[in-house]
This record gives C-alpha cells, sequence and structure tokens, in this order.
C-alpha cells in the first residue's frame, strides 16, 4: 500500500471519521453540517459535487482523507485474514462486520481488493476507521501467527463449525471468491471448516463470502459469550 | 409483480435455471455451450452480446426466462419476511443464503425491490429458481400467518438471539436498510431479537441486512440441527 488518500462520501461516513483517529485532508460541502476545520473545508455548488462524486445521487459532501500509515499485524485476539478477496462489496460488508464483532486486525493478501477503493470505503459505513487493516504475504504471515494461533479456515469440504470446538482467540481465513482458499494457504490451516447445507435441494453452490464470514464470526463470538 | 420476463447472463447462472422449474424464453451465446432447445437459442458475436449485456465485463452468454407464476404463501417452516429491502445485491444475498439454509418460501413486502431486477437475479446465482418468493402485503400476511408461527423480528433494541428460545419454524423479519422495521409490521411481531456488538467500540451503527439475515438464519437451523 502506497502512502496516500482516499475519498468517502455522505455525511454520516465523514462525520464517523471525522471523530476517528483518521487525518481529514480536505472536505467539500455543499451544505453548512460540519464543523470540520476551516481551512481544510470548502463549499461547493451542487453541480461541483455532481462532477466529483462518484455516487449516482451525490449525497451532500465529499470528503478526502490520510490513508493511515499501516503497523506490524500482531498475533492475538480472533482476526479475519482474506485470501485475494476481490468484490469492493464484499470487502467493505466484511470490514463493518469485523467492527462489529470486535475484530481489530483484519489481515488481507497483497492481492486483496484495496481497502481505500471509495466502493469498499462505501460499504463499511464509517467502521475503516475503527478496523485495522493489513496487507502482507499472507502465507508469511500465518507461518508466523500459527506459533501463537490456530489458523482455521473456510472449505465447502471441511468440518461443521457447529460441532467443532472453536478457540476464543484465532485466525479464521476466507478464501476467494471464484476459486476459495489457494493451495499455498492451504497447507498453512490447522482445521478446515464448513457451515452445513439444509433443505433438500442441497445445489447451492456455494455462500457468498461476506455471508459466511459473518457466519463464522457469529459462532466464534457465541462461544465465547455463551461458554457452549 | 406483473408475469413477464426476466433476464440472466453468465454460463453457471444460465445452466442451472436451465436445469430448473423455470422456462426458458431465447438464449443468446456467443460459444456452444448450452444444450438448449435449438429453436430458442441463437449465436451471436460478442459485439452483439456487448450492446445487450449489462455487465461491465459481458460473460459468453445471456438467457431470458419466464418469470414464473407467483403461488400463494403457506405458513409453515422458517422463512424470512423482508420488509421494503432496497438494495438488490442485498435482496440476492438474501435469495442465496435462504436456497442454502433451506428456506423454501422468501416473503417480500410489497415495496421490496423486484426479485427480477437484473442485479438481484446475477446475484443469487442461481437460487433465484429454487427459493420460492411471494410478493405480498405484508402487515396483512403477517396477521395471518402468526396464527399459526412465531413471528421474531430483527431490532437493534432486541433480546440477545444467542440467549433465547428460538423455534424450529417461524418468520424472521428484517427491516429497510435506513429505517428497519416499519411501525406496522413491529406490532405484529412476538419476539423482537438482536445480534450483541462485541469489543470495546460499540460505534458500529449497524450490520448490513444481509450480513444480519444469514447471522439469524444460522442460529435458528444451529439449533435445530445441534438441539441445543
Amino acid at each position: 500500500m502506497k502512502e496516500g488518500l482516499f475519498v468517502i462520501e455522505g455525511k454520516k461516513g465523514i462525520l464517523e471519521l471525522l471523530d476517528s483517529r483518521l487525518k481529514l485532508h480536505s472536505l467539500y460541502t455543499t451544505e453548512d453540517i460540519f464543523e470540520a476545520p476551516g481551512e481544510r473545508s470548502f463549499f461547493i455548488s451542487e453541480a461541483e459535487l455532481k462532477k466529483i462524486s462518484k455516487l449516482k445521487t451525490p449525497q451532500a459532501a465529499l470528503a478526502v482523507f490520510y490513508i493511515p500509515k499501516q503497523g506490524k499485524p500482531e498475533a492475538k485476539g480472533l482476526q479475519v485474514a482474506l485470501d485475494e478477496i476481490q468484490d469492493p462489496g464484499n470487502l467493505g460488508t466484511i470490514i463493518r462486520m469485523c467492527d462489529w464483532f470486535g475484530i481489530e486486525q483484519l489481515i488481507c493478501s497483497r492481492g486483496t481488493v484495496d481497502c481505500y477503493n471509495p466502493k469498499v470505503v462505501q460499504a463499511t459505513m464509517g467502521s475503516i476507521a475503527r478496523v485495522q487493516i493489513h496487507y502482507v504475504d499472507l502465507p508469511e504471515y500465518l507461518a508466523e501467527a500459527k506459533k501463537k494461533l490456530p489458523v482455521y479456515g473456510a472449505f465447502l469440504e471441511g468440518e461443521n463449525v457447529y460441532s467443532q470446538p472453536l478457540s476464543a482467540e484465532g485466525i479464521v481465513v476466507m478464501g476467494n471468491e471464484a476459486n476459495g482458499i489457494s493451495t499455498e494457504v492451504e497447507k498453512l490451516v490447522n482445521q478446515k471448516l464448513k457451515i452445513p447445507q439444509f433443505g433438500s435441494s442441497q445445489r447451492t453452490e456455494s455462500l457468498n463470502v461476506a455471508t459466511a464470514t459473518a457466519i463464522f464470526l457469529s459462532e466464534f463470538r457465541r462461544r465465547t459469550l455463551t461458554g457452549k
């Protein structure tokens, strides 16, 4: 990841980011709705906003923030690791649920879609400021991290997640939308998990990766909460 | 819903629909990859496909199917009811997970986005042929159905879904992306449920509605499977 800037649109998301660790570069707004530092905010017309917005329906304001410096990930807590996720909506949804479930570190393989892509940022609804996102050489990271944390992976032919023992801390690896977890990463997984399919048809090819991540995180956190 | 036609693009989805109860109207393909009835299939050039495709990267084929006649929903089994879901991606993802979790009937309020919208159809990955989708007057349906099934609803201030008793059959109501469940529908809910938030920040405003639906369905089905 190069150091640089990213864009977020809409009052709600901008307010969340203004109230976070992130640093504002500049703010363009058609309404007087922010208490942002004056020298960095600019009033613009709706026609001007329409020109710079990437949204079909521009939302009163657009802000540019500095991309925070990326620290080094630490092998602790419950983490999600993404192996080459390509869809910006999926990544944004996963960042948002990590925030909900108190996942502090999201580990992304270098080939995962950029989390500062505007579509990702919009889908996170402000959560991007609260989850630490690390782009790493995923096999290298896992090889080191697995000395401290168990590595779980989502596979269609894994063990039933509802009936397996799950530890409170660990790394949950989710694979690419079309190809799943790569062979190199698969070798580093301690336990393969699946979400069992229900009903008579048994024809659905797979769940969307964001849907599957939600179900795994829910199950890990439920165990911690209920102790069952 | 008017009777009519809908479009699906891509080999995988088309193959799933050809192998379903749905009836093909016409098929346009650049490759000889289908065993579809000859009089309904047409070879076209890639330039022609590009003209009729709504995808950025057209996927070798586009098919038109008849929208199946809508039967009457039956108050049985585990069901999902959607109150004014607007985002096509969310509806498509929910249809796909209903198929995975063996939810046979999906009930949509009349103001919910059309499930034959091309973006919805693409996101279902073929599952649209296997889930019965009913557009109804939602308060009217729930008032009648709750004589037979308990009605659960997703609310930020509901009871913790992990610790509440859940029945194997019932209706799980999910609300609009911005406004949640409407007041009229809320009155018909027997039990309000929430997904508890974890971690220290407690700042995430909410989960995406498709994410939340996945977690509720996972928890209902897990109970049935494990009996705990």
